[in-house]
């Protein structure tokens, strides 16, 4: 697996969590990030090769790597049953997000807010390409992800153990300050940059909460609204 | 200017603010928001060409139009001081966001929250690129925007108007969600990506808020930190 951008690697490797096969750095770059990069890679033996920029870029396949790359043994997914286990389950759901980037700004926005993990779809969603790596700034080697085949049936299995589940939909019914499950244990599923959550989906949520628009804008970033909303979370969790 | 994407040319027409000059669709696209664009177009007697896929990208500048471009008129900035006059102005200032996507997620969030208007430097600071236009989602249309020289600067003058200055950083005194100011009028400044606020800046701020981490994670995305703290904002406001 591809992980480009500093942040994404320095997690990398401080968190330790699988192997780290090779480093490449950008010759013309030096910063304290890099310098602690090349330090940890050192002391856990990964190679780190200093190379062109572009080199870079070649490498993680995307023109903003920040002159750092690394390759790693791939993230292995959780069960979402150990997910919903947790009492202090909060997780984020994302039901047919397809840009790579807006994954990987979920993934740090939830981690950001103190999420337990992320459920992603295995088809008609966006994966964990470099671009959402990179995007994520580190924040996939913290969060547990599991795979499903679709949100529906993670909204079943929610149901059954006592989990809450909360859309979030530009024309939903409850304003996410007025979410009063937000401190139980919950599933906050986000639907497609554009359409929205899906009808099915939709109507199996416990709470479908809105982002309260103020201003002329009709709709924001899946980004942005899942930054907003998890946000909501944690500050009705840390009351 | 180049004015990429469905929903940032679709206000482009609705506010008709500013003269468009001509609007590129995607032979292979239909759909109602094209459907919508193609009328007001044509009512508006702007020239509508229907292209191959690719150009439409072409004439873009970006790889994501999906499928609809217009060249229209540029904005016309407005005077800093306009923007502070007003007795309940939501202002945002940038202080040397340089990616044109953040730029546009920041407009886009900033006008969803009922800001009153944007304040962008003229130098070190994203413009409005194809790319921040495709973000900014028509968000460019309704938000007032001022150029100025510098930060710094904006700040003495909110100072000297009676308008309050929050500063937002990872490591800001105050969680964003006890900012007592935030139904004033106010001025909402961000940080660089990476680097946050300039310490210049930092220092002539009344309030220098941070939006608090729970998780592993150091810090938010500039466009996630915007949208944070603007709904917050708007959420003050509308108690």
């Amino acid at each position: 697996m591809i992980v480009p951008g500093p942040r994404a690697v320095l997690e990398l490797l401080r968190t330790d969590r699988r192997r780290v096969r090779s480093v490449s750095i950008a010759r013309t770059r030096s910063d304290a990030t890099l310098d602690e990069i090349t330090s940890r890679a050192e002391a856990a033996s990964v190679r780190v090769r200093h190379v062109e920029p572009d080199q870079v870029n070649q490498e993680a396949g995307i023109e903003s790597a920040q002159g750092v790359v690394a390759r790693a043994d791939p993230l292995i997914p959780v069960p979402l049953s150990s997910l919903l286990d947790d009492t202090r389950a909060f997780l984020v759901a994302l039901d047919g997000v397809t840009d790579p980037r807006n994954l990987g700004a979920v993934l740090r926005s939830a981690a950001a807010a103190g999420a337990t993990g992320a459920v992603v779809p295995r088809r008609r969603s966006a994966l964990l390409t470099p671009a959402a790596m990179k995007a994520a700034a580190g924040a996939a080697e913290h969060l547990p992800m599991a795979l499903t085949g679709g949100v529906a049936s993670v909204l079943d299995q929610a149901a059954r153990v006592g989990v809450w589940t909360v859309g979030l939909d530009a024309d939903g019914d409850t304003p996410i300050y007025d979410v009063a499950v937000a401190d139980r244990p919950l599933v906050l599923v986000l639907g497609a940059e554009g359409r929205g959550l899906a009808r099915l989906v939709r109507e199996r949520c416990d709470v479908v909460a809105r982002v309260p628009m103020v201003g002329p804008i009709e709709s924001l970033n899946v980004s942005a609204a899942a930054a907003v909303a998890c946000f909501e979370v944690a500050r009705h969790r840390g009351r």
